[in-house]
């Protein structure tokens, strides 16, 4: 019997930088949390123990902080690219550097109108992704946004649904529409973007097409949101979206005597639907 | 030997309310999290197994449900009071009822630079919080913020600290100071008072009390956030804060030939201070 | 107006210190979780920002981890009463100490009916838990259990319960009693007990006690268990449980065609039963 | 510009089944939660907001409980096949169907060293997973564990790696290794298997391969792991496996004047390695 080892990586997870930097007027603070993983010749690391090719995952982490320092840290998109190649340039065994680049919101405080030099609050769940992917031929590059909840109370339906021996969802013109929000975009070119000017495009148009949209489905939705991001921003290609329900059920008040006019729900902590799609703009 | 029930409580907890108001120009919508318990007349019911007098925690829940339904839900301690009321008059056996309710934010979504009539996005960790204990003879109120993480990057030392065999921190003239703020107040009369405002005010000088303080620990800037608050806002007689660390650590580069200015840190996950403290104005 | 410091306290949390105990025929392994807060003279340093009383939270982690070098660490109850008189003794300013212990269990793996020498495997959520107050003339032990999750699938009924506008709970005759348990009990006096062996003889009183009940509803089988507690075992003089309850709801199998005979159940994650309750044995 | 959707699917996730089986002897008891994803002819629902195709999530959850009902869940491999054989089945519309099933353990509770005949207590984090992924053609199946936590004192070591400007790290001929592990495997066929049966066949190799191996990274030991399943279990032609590491760090005592003979650590919650690895048995 012969076994072969047929994938392999090993990185650092949950590398959490903080920087500051002093400009003349303020102190920019920005905390981005890295995740590194290498593959390569890395072959004898497993089957005979070899370490002479490991670069140890300790050092990937100082490695991190170290160029953290002299990397101006506008974008994570920057920063990782700039990492992929650094890793790539020192490192001959390895063949790919991937990275997962999750910045935490971190929002000036504004106080009598007017924000504070050096003062910040917790900017909520919402969070910046990217991820770089790089090899000796080519780089790719993905932006994203997670955990961004988003909700309306109506212009949502979901009605005309196949009905067999399993169904008990009752046909809804008017309901609550809600989802925490993971998207994913893919550019023309990895280079030669304002990245940061595009990430905002993309949410207030991913937030704008949420709230205008007539909506038969998350699915109906989600497409038209895609939609909106690749007619606007022609810097991007294709767009991924998840986007699982957050339910809230109007409460059944008939057994109490009482008529809920869709007004109280129950926010569900119970199964819940995931909906995931694609959209790419076509070569022509 | 005798054993005695020297206390008992139940209830439910996590009762997930949300509620829309369909106002003219725009759909408000409210989601609040209530945990009840009642105290009362229940000994039977846990030595002898008799439930002639247990309202199921099921039907407090239905409760909640049903009078959300009416109720104006203008702000969780309204809220609270009003449910209070509800169970002691319409429960005999109920000596006292402890309500928590949390309001999870949520933020009306700004397109082009104007609230959308009933869209929403998640305003993040932080939530408002109100506990009420109601009895036969009194009721207390209190009020909170949880989750608000707030960070300075600079006006903050800690230094002149005792030092023995155990002592590793260096002093520090100048470090970050981050924590993840939770306060509660009390207020000198339950009744009379606009609630949402005074949280407005209350919020507005810890933010600008912590943004404002040169701080010599966090202990130090406790102090002055309470005092704060407690010389502005007359119709609050105590407040409390507890205010873990949350460490944001320079990171040595001294090994690696570099020389970290104060301006790379390590977001870390690892053991953190916590500091409490309440501030009371004394009745004269 | 006057304002003043009611109630102060400052420690660390978080501090996991992991021990290896090498024995001639095996490595034992321990992880204890400690947070600790220490109360005393610091009014000062929350009003004045003098530090000069303050015993640094890093330093407190550091004599955690130093004494935990020489201490057998045999119990978290013999480690937590340790400590606290180690910190009141070594620090005059201190006029109280706070220790939370968690014990995280590791169990030595079983191979081929043997315990390995030197390897372990996680031992699931339960965990060990210890708490002491200790002052300059007293000191106060708790120990107790967290996240020990119990389930019976019968012997378990909710009936006669208060019927009102709001009831749509069915009385069940027979139904699923599951919850995630947690106990702190008292002992007669602080020292001279076998903390293990009590655990091990409570533990197993707590689980025999709920598995033998006919239950009439939650509190009816917190008392039985707390009964078994308190006369099996004479160094506890009280024990305190929270009984949340996970909550495994027949499914309504009716609108499908089909009869559900109490066999298939949702694990619910909404709204759930809350119920504690305090047994103490009387001086006579 | 034209717009394509090249991706879709949609179903519902923590579908939490419980199932109590009746035996003349004692309670059968099983809890497993199932998340379900359909693909297929659903392009129209996304772009038109057509919903004639669509098996709403809701009746998807009904369904996997009515099914539960009459199957007998002896293991979630055998429960998965047939879920996915259903929905192909009964919905021609479907191209792809994709399960996750992931058995939460309840062990029956051991009293006077006998089983009790229904109750039971929670088995802890480590979970048994399935995936099935079932289209028209053919259905793959993968089994796996999660959250297994192992630990091993001594027999292990990591050296004479890549020594580089950022390498703090100092090598170590004897430390702890500790890792979270998760592995999945494939089978050579997906019928006629006892899935059971291999899973504690392969659990057990994985515990004893950990046990008995001389580490040198954690790649080292990964590879030994996997060489062991392959080698022991025939059925299994593939297995991958993620062993982030659980960092157990010695504590340096030098400058509190104390030598920490590798006895003392720190569990530490920032930034952990994480290896991963895929081996599999050639075809001949």
């Amino acid at each position: 019997m012969k076994i072969q080892l047929t994938q392999d990586s090993y990185g650092k997870s949950a590398v959490r930088v903080a920087k500051i930097t002093r400009h003349s007027d303020y102190h920019e603070f920005k905390e981005v949390h890295v995740a590194i993983q290498l593959e390569g010749d890395f072959e004898s690391v497993y089957t005979e123990g070899d370490n002479s090719k490991v670069l140890p995952t300790d050092t990937m982490k100082n490695t991190i902080f170290g160029l953290a320092k002299d990397h101006p840290l506008h974008t994570i998109e920057d920063f990782g690219l700039f990492l992929a190649d650094y890793f790539l340039k020192n490192n001959p065994q390895v063949a790919k550097v991937t990275l997962d680049l999750t910045q935490i919101r971190w929002d000036r405080m504004t106080l009598n109108g007017t924000p504070h030099p050096y003062s910040y609050v917790g900017g909520g769940n919402e969070k910046a992704t990217a991820n770089v992917q790089g090899t000796r031929h080519e780089t790719q590059l993905q932006s994203g946004i997670r955990d961004l909840r988003i909700l309306k109370t109506t212009h949502s339906g979901f009605e005309n649904y196949i009905v067999d021996q399993f169904t008990t969802l009752p046909p809804a013109a008017d309901r609550i529409l809600a989802t925490e929000l993971e998207a994913v975009w893919y550019y023309n070119a990895t280079n030669g973007h304002d990245f940061q000017k595009i990430r905002e495009k993309i949410r207030e148009d991913l937030l704008a097409a949420f709230a205008a949209h007539h909506s038969r489905s998350v699915q109906h939705t989600l497409h038209a949101m895609g939609e909106a991001v690749l007619k606007n921003t022609l810097a991007v290609s294709e767009i991924s979206m998840k986007m699982p329900n957050l339910h809230y059920l109007p409460v059944n008040m008939t057994p109490w005597g009482l008529t809920n006019n869709n007004e109280i729900f129950v926010a569900s902590g119970d199964a819940y639907g995931y909906i995931t799609g694609t959209l790419k703009r076509e070569a022509i």
